[in-house]
């Protein structure tokens, strides 16, 4: 029966490309939510911080809708090869996108209880790192709609430089804690959301990875430069 | 042919008994990755820990195994309903374990740089707080092992006293801090392990929500007392 069989290939690609639309506007809401967690934080907006935090449920709904009707198309086109890859994949870039809005959420949080004490640190290096994981979310979320290997390459390319960032932005806010002790709980709270945005831009690669290996079958090389060296940071302080 | 629907049942259930023994070893490999990273912490053992951040990629390396079994699983076996819900969740338990590895390999991380400062903070609440991790992980990994949604209950309830300690553990070390900026960047190192013992805390509890699921077919309700405080704590330090 050629043309039922035809019938179904093509009902199990408008399945994928149902789930490729679901994951692309669940990426969407998380987009928005790290865009409004950061205009909060930089204008020291509580509200709006809190309308971030509440925004959440939404993403993690999104998440659960995605993962139904990937169980949907597993049971009922149950896909092999190539196709069961592919569902299986999408299953993992939902848990990361979620990952990413709780991360945003997180920076939301902290953002309600920094406007309660006097401002710390320019914000111009955390404002930079954040629109760099912004960029490379936005390239994630478009290589996922358009199925595009090489913008999903460029995205694991350009997380080098957001741990470059990162690592500036962790040794300054030791610095501004070694001046000023009264700085120290600020810087603390800084630094943790410095941490979730790198966190949200190694999330942004796994995605990246995904959707390379989605497209082309084929894995990204192990050998990204692998680059938060804040772990590695202790300055001498014994003297 | 009943003989031979009976008999694809039981290769069934045979793969998916195979699955969960292949996830409860993954769970020790994190188990001992965890403890041996802790008791290299605090025995200020470097050695130790560089063995700890190799040991991370035999984790690695189980996930895949797993993960491609699954897919297997998926293709040969094609399961729906609940038994495709326990495949899925399998894989989703999986990336928490994977997650809770990074988490441990990144306290070692930290322990061989900490082991250039003096010490810092007395480290008896961390080894608290780690043992009580260690045993929610070991609740978690043999409630897998035995499909006992009781044992996963149990292990969801209890994260609360993780979280606790962890907003104790935060307190004390920001006062440390605050008490002698030269404590700030050890402190520092300290506050990120803290935080990845809570982590692996809430890993932990996402593995106990799935495998209740995966043996009962309902989800745990949605109230648990969640309860990281830290991101809400500002002492007044403009005094």
């Amino acid at each position: 029966m050629p043309d039922e069989s035809r019938h179904i290939l093509t009902s199990f690609e408008a399945d994928l490309g149902r789930l490729r639309d679901m994951i692309a506007a669940m990426g969407g809401l998380v987009e928005t939510e790290l865009a409004d967690a950061t205009a909060a934080l930089l204008s020291r907006d509580a509200v709006m911080a809190a309308r971030v935090v509440e925004f959440d449920a939404r993403v993690d709904a999104e998440e659960r809708a995605i993962e139904q009707f990937a169980i949907r198309v597993l049971a009922l086109r149950q896909p092999v090869a190539d196709d069961l890859r592919q569902v299986v994949a999408a299953l993992k870039v939902t848990t990361d996108l979620e990952r990413i809005g709780d991360y945003a959420a997180n920076v939301a949080k902290r953002t309600i209880i920094l406007n309660e004490a006097v401002p710390a640190y320019p914000l111009a290096s955390l404002a930079q790192m954040s629109r760099l994981v912004q960029e490379n979310l936005k390239s994630t979320i478009d290589a996922i709609g358009e199925a595009d290997p090489q913008k999903a390459m460029a995205v694991w390319r350009a997380d080098q430089m957001i741990d470059d960032l990162y690592t500036t932005i962790f040794r300054e806010l030791i610095t501004y804690m070694m001046e000023d002790p009264r700085n120290i709980s600020a810087c603390t709270h800084l630094l943790f959301i410095a941490k979730n945005l790198e966190r949200i831009g190694d999330h942004a690669t796994n995605v990246a990875e995904l959707t390379y290996y989605a497209a082309t079958g084929e894995t990204l090389p192990d050998n990204r430069p692998k680059g938060d060296l804040s772990a590695t940071y202790m300055p001498r302080t014994d003297t």
